[in-house]
Parts: C-alpha cells; sequence; structure tokens
C-alpha cells in the first residue's frame, strides 16, 4: 500500500522539489494540467514587466535592436536544451498551426512527383485539419493511419501505408490524448526507408521527454510553448528544420523577417540563410520572451531529471488509481487509456470513463484541475518542474471520494467549452 | 510666422491634450514614431499584470473562458469603431503577414478563371513578398504597377493594370513611406468593375484616419494593431472579411481555432461561421488583451478628432521645416517626400535627404525618435493620440540645429537595421 506519507517521503528525496519555487503556485489548487498551460515561472514576472513598463513603455521604437534576433536567439535555446538539436534549426514565430502549415506545404512542394501526406487518426485535432486542407488546396491526398485510441499508431501501419507517393509523414511524438511515445529513430528510419520525409508534432513532448532530433534523423518538426515550456496563453511556437534541408524548402509565407537584409526593402524576395527563413512577420515579443524564461527554468531542472520525475509521477498516478479499486471500468471504474509502461508514455495519463466529463467538474470542485477530452476522458498531467508527489497522491484521495459518493452526478452532462 | 508659443496655444485649444495623460510618457523625448510602435497605454500596464499574474499564475486553464473569444470580441471592438465594419466581420490573429497570406489565398481560389494579383511597386515589402510566394506556388502572376515614390499609385494606372484575368488588388490605404491616402471607395468600384477583389493593407491608418469598409464596398482587408492601436510590440494583427464572402472564401491555413464546435475535435473541419474561420491556432492571450485597451483609448478620443489632430500635426511639421529654409533640396535641405496637402496623407510625413539616415542619428541624439526608410528618407509620424504641437515645432527646431550646424556628418553613413 502506498500511503500519502509514502509520497511525502518521495517528495522528499525529490531532487527536483526545490524547482517548485521557480513557479507562481497556489498551494490550494492540485494542478494536473501542465499539459495544457504550464505554470507561470516567477521570473518571468520581472521580466515581463520590464518589457511592458521599460522596453515598450521607454525606449519604444530604440527596443527593437534587443528584439528583432528573439525569434532565434530563442529557438536556439530552446534546440540545444530541449530537442536535440543545433544551432540555426529551430526559430521561435506563429502558432503551431501555422508552422506546421507553413513546413508541410515546404516539404510538399519539394517533392513534386508525390502527392500524399500520411496522418495519424488520432493525430490532434489542428494538424488534421491544416494538412486535409492543404492536401485539399494543392491537389494532394491526405492518408489516415488508424490506431488504438489508447496508444499511438503501430510501426506496422505506418509501415502499410508508406509507399513511393508519400512525400511527408506527420505524427506528434507524444500523443496528446493518449500521451503514448512514439519511437522517433524507428518511425523515421521507416518514413526515410520510403523516401519521405517526417513532421514531427512535439507540443506534448517538448520539456516533457528528451528529444534527440539530429540523431534520430528527424526532418522537420513543430511545438507548443505553452503547456511543458511555460510560455504563457497563446506564446509563440517552435518550427526545426534540418540543416540539410534548409535550403531546398521554401516558406509559402514570404514574410518581411524571413527576408535576406530585411530593412533593405528590395523588390524581390531573397530568403535568409538556414531557418530563419520560416519567419514570417513581426514577432511577439511578449510572448517570446516569456518562452525564454520558461525554457531557462527547464534547462536548469536538466530533461533527463524531468523525465524521470515526470515517469515516476505518472506511474504513481496510475498505481495509486488502481490500488483505490477504481481501474476498473467493469466496477463503475476507468480504463487506462494510456499504455501502461511509463516509458512509452509522455507526462499524462488518460482515464477513461462513461461520466468523464462529470467527474472532472467534481474535481475541480474539490480544488483538482484535470482536463476533459471528448467523448470520455479524464487527462490528468502532472508536469515535473513544478507537480509533488503528495500532490498525485491528494488528487487521487480526492478522485476517489469523487467516485465513493458519486458526486459527480449532481454535475450535468452537457460538456462546455475546455481547452 | 510661427512661433513656439503659437504651438503652445495650439495645445491649449486642442480637444485631444488631455488623452495624453492616457499614455505612459517620458517627457525627455520627442517621439515622432507611433507609426511604426504606438505608445504604451497606461491601462494596459494594470490589464497585462492581472493577465499575467492573476490569470495566467494563478487561474490557469480556468482563465481559458474569458480568453476563448478574445480574438472576435477584440475585432468587433476594431470594426465597430476604426473601420466601418459590422460586427463579425474583424477577428485579431496571427500577423499582418500571415492575415495577408490567408485572405489572399482565399481571394484566389475563390476565382479559378482570374490568375492574376496586382500590387503596387510600392506596396509594403512584405506584401509583395507574400503575393510573390503566393503567385508562384499557384501558378498565378504577380502584376507590379508603378507608382511615384511619393504618392501612392495613380488610378489610371491601376486601371490601366485591370483586365479579366485578375482575381485581387492589394493595396495599402496609407502608403508606409509616403504616407499618401488613397480614395478607397474610388478605388474599390475601379477594381469591382473589372470583376476583381480588394484586399487593403490598413496597418498605416487603422486609429489614424476614418475607413468606412462598409460603405465603401471593401471586400477584404487586414493590418497592423502595433502603430495607431497601441498593442505593443509584434501583437496580433487584424482581418476582414465582408460578411457577404465569408461563406465564399475558405482559409488555407485550417487551424482548430477556425473549426466549428471547436471542441468536439471531430475527424472533419467544418469552418466556423463567420470570420471566425480565418482564426487559426492558439491566439496570444496577452496581445489581444493589450490590443483591447490600445483600441478603446482610440475609441474614447474619436476618429474624427484624432484625424483633424492628425492632419493638423503633419500640416505644422511641413509647414515648419519650409519656414526653417529646409524644404530645399537644392540648397542642402529636403524634398517632401509625402503629398503635400493633409487630407491626402495619412498621419506621418516623409522627408528625402542623400544623407537622412544620418540625420536620424542626429535627431535621436538630441532626443527626437523618428525613423528612416532607405534609402534617403527621413519618416516623421506624430501620432495624434498623445503627441502634441509643441513636440511638433521643437522637433523641427532641432532639425533646423543639425541641419545648420551638419552635425549629421559626425555620424557613420553606413545605415544599421531600423524596425
Amino acid at each position: 500500500v502506498i500511503t500519502r506519507a509514502d509520497a511525502l517521503a518521495l517528495d522528499a528525496a525529490d531532487p527536483l522539489a526545490p524547482r517548485r519555487a521557480h513557479y507562481v503556485v497556489d498551494d490550494s489548487v492540485i494542478y494536473l494540467d501542465g499539459n495544457s498551460l504550464g505554470r507561470l515561472p516567477r521570473a518571468t514576472v520581472g521580466v515581463l514587466r520590464e518589457a511592458v513598463e521599460q522596453q515598450w513603455g521607454q525606449a519604444l521604437v530604440r527596443a527593437w535592436p534587443g528584439w528583432i534576433d528573439l525569434p532565434s536567439r530563442v529557438g536556439d535555446l530552446i534546440a540545444v536544451n530541449l530537442l536535440g538539436a543545433r544551432p540555426a534549426e529551430v526559430v521561435l514565430c506563429d502558432s503551431t498551426t501555422v508552422n506546421l502549415y507553413k513546413l508541410a506545404h515546404a516539404a510538399l512542394h519539394a517533392q513534386p512527383g508525390r502527392r500524399v501526406i500520411v496522418v495519424a487518426e488520432d493525430e490532434f485535432p489542428t494538424d488534421r485539419y491544416v494538412l486535409a486542407g492543404l492536401a485539399a488546396s494543392c491537389g494532394a491526398e491526405l492518408r489516415v493511419v488508424g490506431c488504438d485510441p489508447d496508444d499511438g499508431p503501430a510501426l506496422e501501419a505506418l509501415e502499410a501505408a508508406l509507399d513511393q507517393d508519400v512525400a511527408l509523414v506527420c505524427l506528434s511524438l507524444v500523443g496528446y490524448r493518449s500521451g503514448a511515445l512514439l519511437d522517433l529513430p524507428a518511425v523515421t528510419r521507416l518514413v526515410h526507408a520510403a523516401g519521405a520525409l517526417v513532421l514531427w508534432d512535439l507540443s506534448h513532448a517538448a520539456g516533457a521527454v528528451p528529444i534527440d532530433l539530429q540523431d534520430g534523423g528527424a526532418d522537420l518538426a513543430v511545438g507548443c510553448t505553452y503547456k511543458y515550456l511555460n510560455g504563457g496563453p497563446g506564446s509563440p511556437a517552435f518550427l526545426y528544420v534540418r540543416r540539410e534541408l534548409q535550403e531546398r524548402l521554401g516558406n509559402p509565407i514570404q514574410g518581411w523577417f524571413g527576408q535576406y537584409d530585411q530593412f533593405a526593402m528590395g523588390l524581390a524576395h531573397v530568403p535568409r540563410a538556414g531557418v530563419a527563413r520560416f519567419l514570417t512577420g513581426t514577432p511577439s515579443v511578449l510572448g517570446t520572451l516569456a518562452v525564454e524564461q520558461g525554457v531557462r527554468g527547464l534547462a536548469e531542472a536538466g530533461l533527463p531529471a524531468l523525465r524521470a520525475k515526470g515517469m515516476a509521477l505518472t506511474a504513481l498516478l496510475v498505481d495509486l488509481v488502481e490500488q483505490a479499486g477504481l481501474l476498473d471500468p467493469d466496477a463503475g471504474g476507468f480504463a487506462l487509456a494510456s499504455p501502461r509502461d511509463p516509458a512509452r508514455r509522455g507526462s499524462h495519463v488518460c482515464l477513461q470513463h462513461p461520466q468523464a466529463w462529470q467527474i472532472c467538474q467534481a474535481l475541480l470542485e474539490r480544488g483538482v484541475v484535470a482536463d476533459f477530452r471528448v467523448p470520455v476522458r479524464l487527462r490528468l498531467g502532472p508536469a515535473p518542474a513544478y507537480t509533488r508527489h503528495v500532490e498525485v497522491w491528494d488528487a487521487v484521495d480526492r478522485l476517489r471520494e469523487v467516485m465513493a459518493a458519486r458526486s459527480y452526478d449532481a454535475h450535468p452532462s452537457a460538456v462546455g467549452a475546455v481547452t
């Protein structure tokens, strides 16, 4: 039996425990949604105040020399610390959606003889929608690979979808719902063997699992910064283009920030060298500065330690749910809707229950912030940078109370908007 | 002779003079670059602190119900107060560059029989680059209309460029360099007579001149919010799609924020009703909240009053330069590189001089922030919401000193990066 004292002992021995003090934390709430919107780093409060009140407020345009290289500077920080990529392979700009569009468009147009994009059925909706729209407007075909909703696509299913018509395969390294972690080098080898490129969505992986884009042979990637990277709501996304591919690929949205000698304002578009050609318009300065602080926090903690703790927290969570007798769908409990092996998932787990929406609301009422994914999944993400083991213990204890009293029945079953 | 006392008297009689107190202002600097990066509204300081420290920091994902409609809410505020548009015709999202791409792509694909995009030679670089890239990747042609560099394209030149192959005409309502203000209804009639659509870039017009998109018959528009709208560096841009066109046009970047029933996360992309279909990924919450405050400030001042003051300030500036004997290129002075009639330009003016870069640096040294546009233009933008007449007087007086002493010769002639 895992007791609350055991959880406290795990916290006492946790090398990352001091990291929690680097974030703004309200101890009256157990926050298990850092995979949706990461916490505010304390350092960011001062950085944003200074950027607003001094840089914008006082220096005004004279602050631009310090801002102009932010997309590359923070891109490099992410590349080297979180993605196993080289400098000048990552920039911060736009949203994940827009970056996915740019890179998928570039990949498709660089291979005119190949007209198929492969995507997993369970890929994050915005990715599927963007690829479907791109395929439709370019006369290409979107080939959807089925997959177990509680796991990622199987290598065999991916392999079966590959042929000489495939230009691009787009996959999430960690599934947004199941949390399933794919084998990046193995998938990449498979895709390369078919002569195609692979575009990774790292939104639920970056900052949660070690990633090695260079050694794994990855071609392209995009990812979100407001989850584990703690960049704040709607902070700019990142994109990665392998150095060897940069000159072959064109940005479909040829903006002035992707222009060589931007302020010459010449007539012809001449792309910048390297990954910076994938910049578009004026970057969000405040958002980029916030991402910089978020990434620094993760770099200080170190990815191996974060990964170890992320696995420990999600394993503890599943074990406690099982210990409470709740991992039994036939007895009114939950089905685990994520891989059971912590090494095979990111830093969140999903529990399936027909009344997941109501249970999520009942938890919220008890001070546990989780999230819900249609139609029947409760998603629990104990972000390793600031979540304590005892919080996981307390959260499962409250879940046990909610389930024992069936207090969730009191909540309306109609699903509201959630992000 | 216009004296400094005259300028002070104009300020004393200025109905907008009290508006200056609504902005963070350092009186030791004369800021004539609100057309590049607008000042920080005082209200924004508190709003951003609250958004960061309370909403993000404490409420975390629980703040999303208050954020989710921001792009439409602030879009409506802009539509009704600044653009003469109707609710549900404007949203705030992405950058001007990305929005221009989306709308131009939509216009081109809605008219498959027409394969030409018309743009003015002096259009802002990012617009030209985006349209050139779009044309190249869609097998369309970019037709460039020449124009007087100190004025906008002539109606006759535009008319000559129009034929049955033209799908779209893209123009800035106020030129980024010359400041020339085009006649929106007249241009629109001309373009519509050729059966094409018109896409306005309102970046240098919105907040500076009254705009009537509905009555003027405008089809599409985009614009920047970090200039006269005071949204802060890299704040999200707006886009406008006339209500009657919304269902005909498709967003090429089909993201989840443009999806009907976004959180159902269904397999098929179904666009949202109205202009919201042109949203893409997760919006920048901080940037959007800042734009809201900036627009409220302009709405309180009122566009007619802002326009009247903008014309008065730029006219005063030109008159003072002339009075100082500096409007004479043959005598080492400047050529006016903007229309002379204030009714024919926005809220900034350009002065041409072979050593404009050095003069701009010499002014900066004397506490006057202007900006420079390659190769030979000094751009001066006295934003009407917070600039005083006496600042214009003092700025021209310092320009007179700089020119008399030729102190600008001491500055290196190599052009540095400017935004």
